[in-house]
């Protein structure tokens, strides 16, 4: 379907609009209509909002999280384990496991995974900065926590490869069913790494 | 759930892009990571497409859709029928009826309907500017089509008593049964008023 538009401005807003992930041009469209019957001062924090953070943003020097300080309020909290790091993609992994309250250990944010197919080879990511913290010889536990996807193995074999020199332990967080999740509905590979990765049923519940 | 984000900026922007309609905090997150992963150019093209539109937007001053031009390209074709006018409430419905390229009169765009829940008056509607281009004598027919919500309705209504005084034809759109619909999963309205609004079989396929 030809969409013409009637106007230059706005066919490029909904062009900009629509090279966001899931985001399509009728989508794009509504959302450019949405901002127009905004007032001027909201449309000037939404434009300005996404340029200040790109032009200001800092990552932390340690773990590489997005950060407005040098050092992160993860990394520079005293009260965590700073033996521990978990590795993972990005910030939304982050987020993700901070949420669950169960890791008081500190994190190293790779900001991507290799990706040959995208061209994200191990030289763009924060993997030798990860050597360096391991070699420093604070860092007990190397907890990987990366997607399950061809990628993410990749990325773990190869961070695995790195840290081997190091005596560390190199851990990988647990596959398994979800909670909540039918066993009937579970797809064989995640059953089948749930059997082989059993665990003792007193030791789950801390009994 | 408490999502804390490690740095103000990033807040912002998350905060910004929620207020996007359809977006929640999550996707927020995703859209505005993805922008940072994208080079300067291109986050300062998407951040100034909006703030331009948003400036330099224009109305076309006789069916006040947005145009780049004083009058827009629709209402300036001299092939289209300019004794016919569609009445619509923003461009999305301009630009879905020039889809079907079944319409080859000109177009009214009101920029809203009436909705008193969200403080939206007649008076905030192009509608007197509607009422004037219809004075002016030259237009035969208006086309109402508008949605079939209560304030679609409403405008309809007061639209057809604000032209009522002048001897002009007033239409709308027919409301039936989608192509390609069953019967049986009709809803009762939509299937009484196709009943109601029947057309002859041979008129509409011009036998």
């Amino acid at each position: 379907m030809i969409q013409k538009y009637p106007s230059v401005l706005l066919e490029n807003a909904v062009n900009e609009f629509a090279k966001l992930p899931g985001v399509g041009r009728k989508t794009a469209l509504r959302l450019v209509l949405h901002m127009l019957r905004q007032d001027n001062k909201t449309v000037e924090n939404f434009s300005s909002a996404i340029l200040t953070l790109k032009n200001e943003v800092k990552y932390c020097k340690s773990c590489y999280n997005i950060s407005d300080a040098d050092i992160c309020p993860i990394c520079s909290n005293t009260s965590r384990d700073s033996s521990i790091v978990c590795v993972v993609e990005n910030i939304k992994e982050v987020m993700a496991i901070e949420n669950t309250s169960q890791f008081k250990g500190l994190y190293h944010v790779l900001g991507g995974i290799i990706s040959p197919i995208d061209g994200i080879g191990p030289g763009d990511l924060q993997i030798e900065s990860l050597v360096k913290r391991v070699a420093e010889g604070h860092i007990k536990e190397i907890i990987l926590a990366l997607s399950t996807t061809m990628e993410g193995d990749t990325t773990n074999f190869y961070i695995y490869k790195k840290l081997a020199p190091y005596n560390i332990k190199i851990s990988m967080i647990a596959r398994g069913i979800s909670i909540g999740d039918e066993i009937e509905y579970a797809d064989e590979v995640t059953l089948g790494r749930s059997i082989i990765n059993r665990t003792l049923f007193n030791e789950s519940f801390n009994l």
